[in-house]
């Protein structure tokens, strides 16, 4: 196939469509969340998750003080709150989640606060994070993942529709493209020019 | 949502459907060529990309000793031929790629050895490698990017139809399922017993 040398800025947008998670972390009474796609399984034993985070990102922050985050998965029908979370800083609010309609809850052992709406989480403590170029490379081991009845051995994927993250419209990110598996788009006008 | 909790065996299917990619080496003459999930960018500047590999893979070996590596994207109509890749050995082969019928061709600067029938190349000199926990994770800076006429700023999906890994069949990894973005899917029938 015939390829042409592109812009090293876009690297990072061949590896689209990606499934957006959503870290959340809890410190000092504050609940951060934010969508990620820069997040991987590790290692099986010990079961390792490796996210990257921008440094002055509110996240990192709580991850941080916390030392430890969250995973979660949302299904399809949350696509605007996604987006919505991702155009918004978390900074000055008590609870992020609760501005775009999602709900903090702790998990069953009260070490982490999760999306009551996810699908699955994983719930992580920190075992290190080191800056990775422009980013904090975080790796959480896992403790505990749990999953609704959509996930037996795999995902069923007649009962969980899963978000990818396609990219932008318009070419200056002012709307956020997301597909499912079965042909559907939806896109997130941003109200925050990035 | 009521969330069970689930093994901690089974935490990485979480995070499909994921795009496999294709990571190449070349070293001493061999060839080594091997389907990944567990590959995301960590960074803008400078461009980094983060693979976890099996340290047993003979594709770990070949990275290491080339110390550059390539991540190749390729399409739907390629699923086959990625879930063979992954399903057979590179050992003893002097080139793993032309087992599958896929084509190991020189970058333009003959830095690394790519596929050529891929949508889109990424090629990394090696930077780090360190084991964490099951896994070697080997970061990667990306020298140069280039990608077929179906990207731009984006992919376009119109254009470009992406392989979505989604698990395997009948619980025993005896198939490998991918799915598309418009509701095809296609099983991959192993050979080799996992």
């Amino acid at each position: 196939m015939q390829r042409n040398e592109i812009s090293l800025a876009k690297f990072h947008r061949l590896f689209y469509p990606q499934v957006p998670v959503v870290i959340t972390a809890e410190f000092q009474a504050t609940v951060g969340a934010m969508p990620a796609i820069w997040c991987i399984p590790l290692s099986f034993k010990p079961p390792l998750v490796g996210v990257a985070v921008a440094p002055d990102h509110e996240t990192s922050r709580l991850i941080k003080g916390a030392r430890s985050f969250c995973v979660n998965w949302l299904d399809f029908s949350h696509a605007n709150q996604i987006g919505v979370l991702g155009d918004i800083s978390g900074k000055g609010h008590a609870n992020k989640l609760s501005i775009v309609g999602l709900t903090a809850t702790k998990s069953p052992e009260g070490s982490c606060t999760v999306v009551q709406e996810a699908s699955a989480v994983l719930e992580c403590r920190l075992r290190e994070s080191h800056r990775t170029g422009s980013h904090d490379f975080m790796v959480g081991e896992v403790e505990r993942a749990s999953a609704g009845e959509s996930f037996t051995d795999y995902w069923d994927f007649t009962k969980y529709d899963p978000i990818l993250y396609a990219g932008t419209a318009d070419g200056e990110r002012k709307t956020w493209v997301f597909m499912s598996t079965h042909g559907d788009t939806r896109r997130v006008a941003l109200k925050r020019q990035k």
